[in-house]
């Protein structure tokens, strides 16, 4: 066989000095505000105190931050700067055969202790809350990713932290339960007995594989009473997704690194929106001020497609209706996505913000069924050599479409992903893609008209 | 709880452009030189031609090479700089947990696509094997690490890869079948029925766990006959240790960067010596020529004991004896350890060109039990984040002893070691360890006795 020799540059790094010390706040970058979050009951703004009984008033006021920068603590760039400034890859081999003379670069997240971008605001969520005095941590997860990273700042912050796994993943994925409690964390499959909201679920059907909305449920019902536990998100939120906006402003530095004046094409996946508003951000905000004009292109899994197919209304972030209204694409908070193997993807709803973002026109969203998806990632493990976790798979099939179509085309683009996480803990999946058990999602308006009757009639 | 706000440097890296470009041979360096491998028939020194069946030229000149320093090719270089160099990582927070004034440096290789130290030596072998026209390498497995190496190496040099995997691996560690299967291999449950040494072992006792001896006779005797396959070997031989070197030469560009002058203690986990060897070597150059005098230790588990219990002797790398004879310590190529989860320890021999620098009195070695190896492995993953593989907890236990040391002598020791890989796929082990299942290996000499007696009369 023919080698070729030659020696190419295929990441781009940041020394810890260069890591970027603040996170950014798109809020006041943007026209108009996004849409207040709606106390249940009152319908009326929710206000800081409503929040009080979950998070503490750090992330409370970051959350209704008006200010464009928020200053990352010592604390928390200390833990960050173990595996950040994460790495920009350019995908020259996926390029080489793809026969395609578009230029991809992935960020990726996956050199986290836990394996994908949850640390960032993991992190800094636990040090707030271990500065305010909380105790333990309560939370969801979905896949995993979240609640490992979430069970890594614990440890590191000496708090005690919960877990309530959905169920359908943590019967797939043991290995990530294992994973949780290595770092000290307890794990409990949802729907639970543990909660009222796990036994009425329960009550209804034994069988119920869980939904992120459920095991949300759960774990703010277990943290609102007790003055000493608090509830963690890992997604959705305005606050969340600020600290994630590292991945991007990173993302900045090392494209220019790379001689890359602009993407073309910023494209990722979407489930709650973290990943996604953490790389898109600072490049909206560099879009809003004329300094470049990437499409901005959200992909999220035909099986839970928010964005694409459901209602900009006012729901519940869970499924029991505990937490406060807030307006953004659902499916409805009763949807029980089908369970596919993006565990992380398979929420009802859209990060607000993003939400709004989307409503605006700043970007665009598609849909990918889940065969599409793992076809891509074996391009790309077989090419790049990483594994992905089955959500950037998403991104990945994306990132390969537009390849192929500038190998038509004959544009060189620049296309920019993220690769949010390793797929270490997720190779059932590769294992059903690979003896041709993998199906695609239903996706009739039938399958969605159940969850959608469940929005509720708001203003 | 009064949290820390100073930011530390926890890593270490170098640029792409820094990566050392040639691989270290410590062979003509040695006070005399290491004893050769012996045909088994004939008991002459095996030459070049009694190796072509198993392995491409270009290896068997490396296997023999008196060159101090071998180019390593451009088309592996490209591979290389996709993670390397990799970090190196100051154990800050685990030092704080210890108490202890040492600095306590570890060279991580787990950000290896495979997430282990193999693919330094499996990209180079895989490009030396498709260079000669070579179309399918064959190989065993224990823990997995080395088979996924080749697995991914293979995919991208386009060969065919087959890989036996001991038994008692293959069924604890179902997602390493599934990651070679990703990259596009082929995995067996080793003993197989596919080879004539499979069989001969499954006759005898249809319940053998399987060792890495057995699973080397299936590959090997899968390899030799077909002149389009080779066979491939992922520790022990000369060029397989060199290959490994760039671990060490990285350590020592960035030890310095680090405003080290040297460690004080290298220490590392042996089963058949390559990782080990790998960090070790050019240290020993640099100890050889009186830059520097730190305390080289080898940790072995205390399953599988052959610098501390086995015998310096002649023997074969493989059960059904169809190796040339190597003189190395050995516990007797018919030994089975105990089952323990360092599936990547359980080898019978050492490298023969380690335990000639061992008989030189160059290094030293001891032997920790797994338990005391995973409770400093759950020190080390809830201070530092990541999850060590079974195998490099081996050396972080010994790691931790040397701090406590320290602790009480109040030395400033600089320790320096090599956590070779993740255990991303190893969590059975650690949910063995958690729940309290976990227990010590037998370390009688009447369980050495049978398997010492297996070891040939030659010379």
């Amino acid at each position: 066989m023919a080698i070729d020799e030659t020696v190419h540059r295929h990441k781009y790094l940041l020394d810890e000095d260069e890591m970027p010390t603040a996170w950014y706040n798109l809020v006041p970058d943007l026209p108009s505000p996004p849409p207040p979050a709606l106390h249940p009951g009152t319908l009326e703004p929710a206000g800081p105190d409503d929040f009080a009984p979950l998070f503490p008033m750090d992330l409370i006021l970051q959350e209704v931050s008006q200010d464009r920068y928020v200053d990352i603590p010592g604390a928390v760039l200390d833990v960050y700067r173990q595996w950040r400034p994460s790495p920009l890859f350019r995908a020259r081999r996926l390029e080489q055969a793809l026969e395609t003379p578009a230029r991809i670069y992935y960020k990726y997240e996956g050199v986290s202790p836990a394996g994908s971008h949850k640390p960032n605001t993991a992190v800094p969520q636990a040090y707030y809350n271990a500065k305010a005095g909380v105790t333990k941590l309560t939370t969801e997860t979905g896949a995993g990713q979240w609640g490992t990273a979430l069970a890594f700042a614990c440890a590191l912050f000496g708090l005690e932290c919960e877990v309530w796994q959905v169920g359908a993943s943590f019967d797939q994925k043991p290995y990530r339960r294992l994973m949780m409690e290595a770092f000290g964390a307890t794990v409990h499959r949802s729907p639970s007995d543990l909660t009222a909201a796990g036994r009425a679920v329960l009550a209804e059907d034994p069988d119920n594989p869980g939904s992120l909305g459920i095991a949300i449920s759960e774990a703010v019902e277990t943290a609102a009473p007790d003055p000493g536990t608090r509830y963690a998100l890992g997604s959705v939120l305005n606050h969340v997704l600020m600290h994630q906006t590292i991945i991007g402003e990173e993302a900045l530095l090392q494209l220019d690194r790379a001689g890359e004046s602009a993407p073309d094409l910023l494209v990722g996946c979407t489930g709650g929106g973290s990943n996604f508003g953490g790389l898109a951000f600072p490049f909206l905000r560099e879009k809003l001020a004329g300094a470049m004009d990437p499409v901005i292109r959200a992909v999220e899994p035909a099986s839970c497609p928010s964005l694409t197919r459901g209602v900009y209304a006012y729901d519940f972030g869970d499924t029991a209706g505990m937490t406060p209204l807030m307006k953004m694409h659902t499916l409805g908070h009763d949807f029980i996505p089908d369970p596919i193997h993006a565990g992380g993807l398979r929420y009802h709803g859209m990060s607000p913000l993003l939400s709004h973002v989307y409503e605006l026109g700043m970007m665009e969203a598609i849909a990918i069924p889940q065969t599409e998806c793992f076809e891509s990632a074996m391009q790309f493990v077989r090419t790049e050599g990483i594994l992905p976790a089955p959500e950037p798979t998403h991104a990945i099939a994306a990132a390969v479409r537009e390849a192929l179509a500038c190998r038509d085309s004959g544009e060189e683009k620049v296309i920019l992903t993220a690769l949010c996480g390793h797929g270490h803990f997720d190779l059932a999946a590769y294992d059903t893609y690979l003896s041709g058990r993998m199906v695609d999602e239903e996706v009739t308006d039938a399958r969605f008209a159940e969850g959608l009757a469940t929005v509720p009639s708001v203003g």
